[in-house]
């Protein structure tokens, strides 16, 4: 198997970024680069604020992706993802931003979001967001999140 | 068995009451009088108003209780349910208010009321009252309804 | 451990009793007798008739009982179930009336029987009865049938 | 990432509009136009009105739609849905109407609805509808709702 | 939206029809015509004999519809399937038949029905049917009946 | 609708057969011969022995199938599936030839067996077969038993 | 019933507060004194600071009290919940901390707090807290969240 | 922590006993004696065979017992509960019998068993037995078996 | 609230140790002493090694205790935990030791710990074990930890 | 059927190989070879190292493959599994590794794993690979592992 890589936050201490333009994602190379396979992420801990009103908002984030030269180490991921936390942006604005940087940074195969978020005013929002048709030959489970249902 | 009484309101067409004042409760004569047993109901179709901001709001409710002279006919407890449609309140005083009408009514030997309201805020409240200590010998299962879990 | 009865009903063919007066229930010796143990049954596929509208009602039951002399043969309850297919009854009445038919006739040490029965005007009726407070020692689980739910 | 729009009823007090006729629904600049993405609402609060009966009905629907140059903001969705109250409608008729609606106004490039309705005379109705097939690339999971199951 | 239509049982009192023979069903104006939608309807009450034991069989039914020029009002199709009550006839029979009616005499776009039996010698048997590949364009989500189990 | 044929083991009593070569499936005309549907059967009351240990094993096992002339009579199922008490064989082995042989014998249009054995060694296994492709047409919803999870 | 009270921020804009020292609960009069209730508040949007790394934490709170002379208004809950935001704490200490500040500003009858900790380093804490037994004859039940359990 | 024992069956090849009476069930030392603790064996593949018919009955068991001077070892537990294959016996009379063997051979504290029989005629039995009142400071969690449900 | 100790292991790289002998557990005041509390750890990542046939066993496990003066830090708890890897010990025997050491260092007013391991031979072991009683007014909910079910 | 292989491991006491390198898997003759089928190992009791911190990792691993000549025995995949125990690698590498060794010593009609890692740093990763796309006509069930969630 492959070398072992040294990551930039993994194995250390690392304060949380202030703000996503801060954050810095740390890609280590592809231990299996040439075979064509997913990484999903799930990220229940998620957290940003509302651009209207102030308040805080609350995701659970899942990331699927089909790495090419480089995969994302996953610490970096998450200080990425802490970095919202006084971030102010929509539903739909923040997961689909989510998803785009990491296409454009790692230039994966392909990558998919869904961001669900908790609701308002009774009425939750899910955001669903890919970089394309998955490739041909790529296994991609579903995301298999509960729906939600209210009380009862 | 006993004999058939006659609903005033089962087998027929009945508008909605306008309010719970005007709302009547249909009590027959217990079928079982003289044993000790539990009636549950559950009502997960309940919607009345916010007395501050005037929004619906909307619960699952969920009554139990144990007869002594009559029962309450289910289709009057639905039309009285109905009842709070145009009605304001907040959760606790609607659900402890349904419990204690239908104590003062029907004179139950016991009574249980446990209203699972939907979020607002992104915090639901659950509101749970009994007219008392459960009567010896009573069997009173949880009422077994799912907790809040947000998303993910 | 014991000799094997012979049942009335069990490797046999047995029309379907036409009222549950007419029903038979089978009581064998009970194999264990002098042991304080638990029998559950459960026997989600009965349906007997409204005596107000005459449409037909279906219930989900459990039984626990408590055996004294003799224990109850399944298929011979099953039969008994199955009678009520044509009768009119209250949930109330038919519920507490099978648990109190069988503790006048089988004399068991303890029964308890829950209803829980399909939904009519949206709301389902569930019924608790026991012969008492559950003799001292015995283990009685919860019969942990699901709460209604509506949708969602 | 885009400006903030200001929206018409979100951080504001509003009153519920009296009829879907005259709610308005608010529609604000795609925050990611250009991105074929999809947005999922769950509203397990919705209550309307029988034609035939009068009574009330209740259902949980869920919207699913890839936005074009706008997106619908959730509170005035909230708002239309709530005026459905004092609304009479078959369920087949409300759930494809209010799909409808949105994509005569919103002119997304899909959208879709379910509604998944509360029993009446023990049988639930879902009712299902989409403007066409999906759009090619657009990743559109299963809604995930529950199957209705009766009790037991 | 469309003019009300006025329903042969719908808001009355209807009594069981005595075999399915004898049981009409009645197809309303389609409130929606032109749009390709799918309408569910979920009977967990459903039971008839068994042709060679004359013992009760039990179902689960799920009927799904595209339709055409009619929808099938439900209250008639709650009495249509309560019919089956005194009726003999094999699960695999049964279930196809009750689709093929419904194609028969209502012809809507598509159908498909699934009879989730409970189980005989400890093994339940599942049918399903459907009229054809469904449409182009339709949206048609799982039935989702859980899978028999057994226990533990 | 058909018919009532006369089953060789429904409605009488069979003793178990004591190897599967020994067993005899009764196949009965088919009711709805002309339709393309599906039947399912859930079989979880399966054991066979171990071929090199000679313990038990255990298996939940699911058979669809669409029949041609015939189909399956279940009680006969029953006892052929009752008659591997004694058989030794592998997991793979047995459950492609179960399906091998219904498929040999019955001549359906398809057939397909999932075979969820309980676990060895920490490690269970599942075997799927099918004959071929479903046909275009036939209705065939996943069998969707739940997935082995080991403890937690 | 009683007279509306009026909150100081429901059905207001307000900002979130700094720190929970900041905070102001707002209580309000019990609308049924002298009624032996209990009031349920779920709270899934929790997040703190580790006082120790200074990484997010996230939490899912409950909080169920028996109200004596007020109640808490659930707005000013939910921002004094929110006001955690950048308060750094053990799970124990913010956990009871939370508890022990409702007690001593609202003087409920009993007061009992859950925290239910996202996992760190593969083991999640959960923590709970009462002011005492509950009260004779109060009804509480579990709170039923579901345990940890890892993958699989 | 105690020295370890020589088991008669772990770790070596054992054939199935051919019947209980000639199962030997091995007991080690309680690595923890003095010390009042739980132990739970859940055994989900057990067969038995039914003494009217002759036909294969299936359970779920669950033992806990409370040891004293002795634990038993799992593997020849395994192959006591495995000897029941060709045994016949009623579902009452198999369950508290191997509750009744257990606890005259390994003199426990304290034992239970739950059998969870699956059904006939669509009515599973479960039983229940224990050797009397649990022991004053042993914690003994629910067993959590699932209750049957039959379809839907 | 309290002043912030520091931790042995928290936010630093720790080895894991080589045996339950060389971990070292950190206690911490307990940042709310006087409170009585209870403190729940999930830990579904434990592994240790069978001292028959040196085989790898797992297990997951859930601890509870009411601290007194100290607390246990939880990183120093994870590494205590990983030093079973390659220790050898019997289920019972783990367990409970890991209780007792727990309670011995600790010191805490109660505590209890839930061993729910993989099955071996188709049969998991459950071990339940606490110090004593708990005491008068702790709040303790159950564990919840999910039955074993074998498949299907 | 096929005559009975003479596997190298089941049935016999085998040491647990020390590394990856060491375990050799034992390939046995396809007893249905010819077929297409597909067998899937479910393996929830996976631990290895992480190749920068140490620490141990843990993992459900789930199998999917089509068989050619031979099949793998699984006590021999189960002492390969456990041979991980003290290998480092990173979550993607060992998942896709696992698989690759597979196809490279079995020669598959082709293969999918999908390894399932408990979070780390509030994250879970998982990681999907397969060989190819599935044969035509091969059958593939979902894995259907259950997605994380976090809490509440
Ligand atoms: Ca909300
Ligand atoms: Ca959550
Ligand atoms: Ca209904
Ligand atoms: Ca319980
Ligand atoms: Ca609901
Ligand atoms: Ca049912
Ligand atoms: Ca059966
Ligand atoms: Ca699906
Ligand atoms: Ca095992
Ligand atoms: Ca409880
Ligand atoms: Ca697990
Ligand atoms: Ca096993
Ligand atoms: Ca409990
Ligand atoms: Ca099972
Ligand atoms: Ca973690
Ligand atoms: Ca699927």
């Amino acid at each position: 198997m492959s070398d072992t890589p040294s990551p930039k936050f993994l194995g250390q201490n690392s304060p949380l970024p202030s703000s996503p333009e801060e954050a810095a994602l740390d890609y280590v190379p592809n231990p299996r680069e040439g075979s064509l396979y997913l990484v999903r992420f799930a990220a229940p801990e998620f957290t940003s604020l509302c651009p209207v009103t102030g308040q805080p908002d609350f995701a659970h984030l899942v990331i699927d992706y089909a790495p090419e030269k480089t995969i994302v180490e996953s610490k970096s991921l998450k200080l990425f993802l802490g970095s919202f936390r006084n971030h102010c942006g929509f539903h739909e604005d923040v997961t689909v931003g989510i998803g785009q940087r990491l296409v454009e940074e790692m230039q994966p195969r392909w990558l998919r979001i869904g961001g669900y978020w908790y609701p308002r005013g009774g009425i939750p929002i899910d955001v669903f967001w890919q970089s394309g048709t998955p490739p041909e030959g790529l296994w991609v489970p579903d995301q298999g999140v509960q729906s939600y249902r209210g009380r009862g």
